[in-house]
């Protein structure tokens, strides 16, 4: 931390100093030509308590210079990893592809989806049994029932499945079901849902808050692996800016700036962050070419029907044109698909 | 919802109308000079299967006219609400001033500020004892005791208590200890936390998320009355741009549109929003001048010590200052302190 | 400034400290616990060049200390500027009201909206001759028979008159009509223009740009001061976010924050924030109440056939009741109206 | 445009018919189940005026159907633009590399840049000579001299040149200069500077402002297109957002959301957009497989000597990975490099 005094009285960064020290760190006093510098040497990432300092009448700002976070950092773990989820693979040299509707809506639609999935190559399915929905007037998902057609469909396909769970408490049922379990954006600071998916042994694939900051991002990552649980794919799926042409902007620079930082998996969702179906296929190939370890995509039999994210889904033939432009990016990228 | 056609051929048109007709609505098409539209009349809010025609290639875009609020909207009740919780009256000619630590500390810490309060003006203590935080490293508060310190804390100088919950299956807990309930920014979209403080009987106190719209706040207060509980106040407390000189950026217009769509009380935060407790004062003061119906403010008898948000919380002479300054500016807009 | 090491390697902090000292600062390096971190002292406004220095794969960041504006800061002047134009006084304890038309239209429409300006209170009278349009096709203003009729209107009302330049070689001739010069929102960062208005007597009106930082506004009216115009207002008129009801989002609290940094008068535009004439009283009074100098806002006889910026208009007894409304609150902050 | 009525009242509806009807329209009239709406009938880009309804108390939003944009519009002319420039081609199958420093320094500098940005295969050599800082006390460019030095570092080494302008009266001298004129960011809407390069011979490059929309970016494509000049190339060189770990927030979803819009050739300023120079290969990757027509990076002998934008210029081997980088990636997407 670095604590930049607004007053230069000696009386005052002696104060700073003094609590500085008691909260257990070194003070270097670094006197500059228009304002005066304390730097408080220790752990950084305890040091949170240090920022109250800002408080003071004569401190004018506090910085920090350490990133907070531990075990998602390459710091702690330099290789890539790799989350496995029974058949499939993503991360390092494994490029996944996580495709299928919003939600399920019945045993007929998910078997379709998921057949469609499987042919033109997907490794994960995907689909909604509980939906958070903006509307408590909308459709909610088909709950349990939800869960077991997607199963089933996952199991008939040969496809692994990957769904959101939305409170503590269903975390054991979606689990039991479920290969992989889904944090939503909008949950992404659920701390508690977050501790709770730490807790169980499934991959979790968590979705960035579409106001969360990078670095916020991989706290909420560090939560789940603080708990125990390692395997944990993030994902970028757009953020909330004054655009309005797109339902949300995709930081694609996010993919970089994360690879950068942790060993984790780093997955874009070009339906949600588009919203649109004839945008999702050139983000989709953006996002090999920006070295992201995997995509997430809705895929529906037939999007004009759909209950929920019908403008963004893509039809079969889109999806398989999709799957059949991205598979040289990959090859060049250095990946497998 | 008004259909904007990509395309005029006639074919295309016809199915767009079936497609609306199918769905229970009637269809009226207008020929444009450059675009025909087709408008589907019928009740709009259950029309969000409409925008699944957005996937149609010969479909421009789905425009919605309708707000999708109900319970929450003025139309449905045009006066405006009033929230009781024990002593305390928010809403109408009522302004109300919550106050109170970032979180309950210790029992010395919660009775001192209580009782600055108390002698202050405020009409309700706040203090977390479930703390959200960035940070797994960071105190996550004292839980079950901080909820019993907070409640003794109150009583003991005749102030209702308002604390946050933040899983679905602690809210009989909290409620049992809490006069109101609060659910905080990063769980606005909570849906399951949302529908189980809808079926208590406390009050709740509904903070905008970072990112959410004005109108997706009011959707999250319609979840919780479409689940039976009336009493909801509605909480501003700055939303997240690309400004860094403030923590957030107080969306004080939010005021007048709120008023203007609900007849909830909508108070401001503008510690949360500054994020510096020397732009506090001046932030209550316009939110008063905007129209809000109270404040909830941050204070603690010794900020720099404080185990979270010490560069927002106000000293209790401040805390004074902010009162001496807002009562004659809730006076002339006609309300009671 | 502060240089965070992303290498530990002596000969790494030997290379920067060198290539500091070479650039003439003092280079002071502390050894933290994870970081080694190099400060450079000396006068950091002309250190930008330090920034350079993050290209070095063994710099991770460049922290600067100091804020980069000078004359505009209340270092420099530590009381409150009040700007004059003509029998127009803003700042310190004179709150400023400047009204009229987004745009002149006619003779007519500028003398009628001049006399109600006037009739009501108004210090000032704005009118556009000269309009930024997002369409090339829309109305672009009058030109210099814009300024002529606005020069009139004023003048037979006793209102002294502002009114946009847009381009630097049009300053002369605006400058000659109009007692104050405006900057708008979309030119802010035309520092052709800002050196323009820094080098007449005319006092100059600064509106803030869209997604302009606070930081960046007062270095642009540092480009103007540092010419030699002393006279600078400086605007807050609502800056992008991802909110869609208002046209804009007023960051209100901007103006605290301007009035810790700078001695130069903060004025509101209520009427660009909102967009919507119904939300611009509940504005302005917000404004007076956080302390601003002035408001500036958009009357116009019949809003409904205005050529410009009709929904965000007031209507004159509209205008009547803000001016009423207005009143106590100016006084309550200690200030003339 | 479709006008939604606040009013059910007879009388109200009338009302807005009338005034449709008056700006040379037809209104049909839609009575829904809970709103009634007003369509105005007519070529819709000379209908801005009837949003001034939104004004009329029982008016409750004016909804426009059409994009604004003509000449730039797809409509207009369905194939995609090629833009010339000396040697140099963009857009359609020509992927175009423009490279450079962010400043012109020295007679030395740029023509050792402009030998690298040859000998690895760019297209175009970019320089600033005029530089927009936003510090009045950085360094402001080396104005002609840079333009004269610009211009005989291209011809030495067979580059046409593209260098900012940033006033009007300017343009003739730049233009005799530079193959190709630069609107920068910040003066994206400079309306007065658009209708001047709009007058001239050169092509133009165009930069998306910080806080534009994809809408407002081709109203000022359009500005210069209704001029006369066709050749405008468009450029995202990254949005503001909340983001800080990036200097800006790269929209690349604004590609094909332009390409289906526009015919104009789209360019992607990694450099910008990221602010670091480790992020500009993976972005400039994801430009190319995104369908962009070219991209303009900077390019600096020595980064750490940089007069400006140090951190974020390639050095001459990062440059040239680039280059290899980007070469199979091109040929996937069907054009030449």
């Amino acid at each position: 931390m670095i604590i930049v005094m607004g007053s230069r009285e000696q009386r005052d960064v002696d104060n700073v100093v003094s609590k500085v020290e008691q909260l257990g760190y070194k003070a270097h006093v670094i006197l500059g030509v228009e304002r005066t510098v304390v730097a408080a040497v220790g752990d950084e990432r305890d040091k949170q308590r240090l920022t109250a300092l800002e408080s003071l009448p004569y401190v004018e700002q506090v910085v920090p210079i350490l990133k907070p976070f531990k075990l998602a950092g390459r710091e702690v773990k330099s290789e890539s990893s790799v989350v496995e989820c029974g058949s499939a693979k993503i991360g390092g040299k494994h490029f996944g592809v996580v495709a299928g509707p919003c939600s399920v809506e019945s045993r007929e639609q998910i078997n379709e989806t998921a057949a469609i999935c499987k042919q033109y190559g997907a490794h994960m399915l995907r689909g909604g049994a509980y939906k958070p929905r903006t509307s408590p007037y909308s459709f909610q998902g088909l709950e349990e029932e939800g869960l077991k057609l997607l199963k089933e469909a996952g199991q008939a396909n040969g496809l692994p499945v990957v769904t959101e769970v939305i409170t503590p408490d269903n975390v054991p049922l979606v689990a039991s079901y479920a290969d992989m379990l889904q944090i939503g954006a909008r949950n992404m600071q659920n701390y508690g849902l977050l501790k709770a998916v730490g807790k169980v042994k499934n991959p979790v694939f968590l979705k960035r808050g579409m106001a969360a900051t990078i670095q916020e991002l991989l706290m909420c990552a560090e939560y789940i692996l603080s708990e125990g649980n390692p395997n944990v794919i993030l994902c970028e799926r757009g953020i909330r800016t004054f655009e309005t042409e797109t339902r949300n902007t995709l930081d694609i620079q996010a993919v970089p700036v994360l690879k950068k930082y942790t060993h984790l998996p780093v997955v874009i969702d070009p339906s949600h962050s588009t919203g649109h179906w004839d945008l999702v296929t050139p983000m989709a190939c953006a996002a090999v070419a920006a070295g992201a370890d995997g995509i997430m995509v809705e895929v529906h039999p037939r999007p004009a029907e759909a209950f929920s994210d019908g403008p963004q889904s893509l039809k079969p033939d889109n999806f398989a044109d999709l799957m059949k432009r991205i598979k040289p990016l990959v090859e060049i990228m250095g990946k497998v698909l």
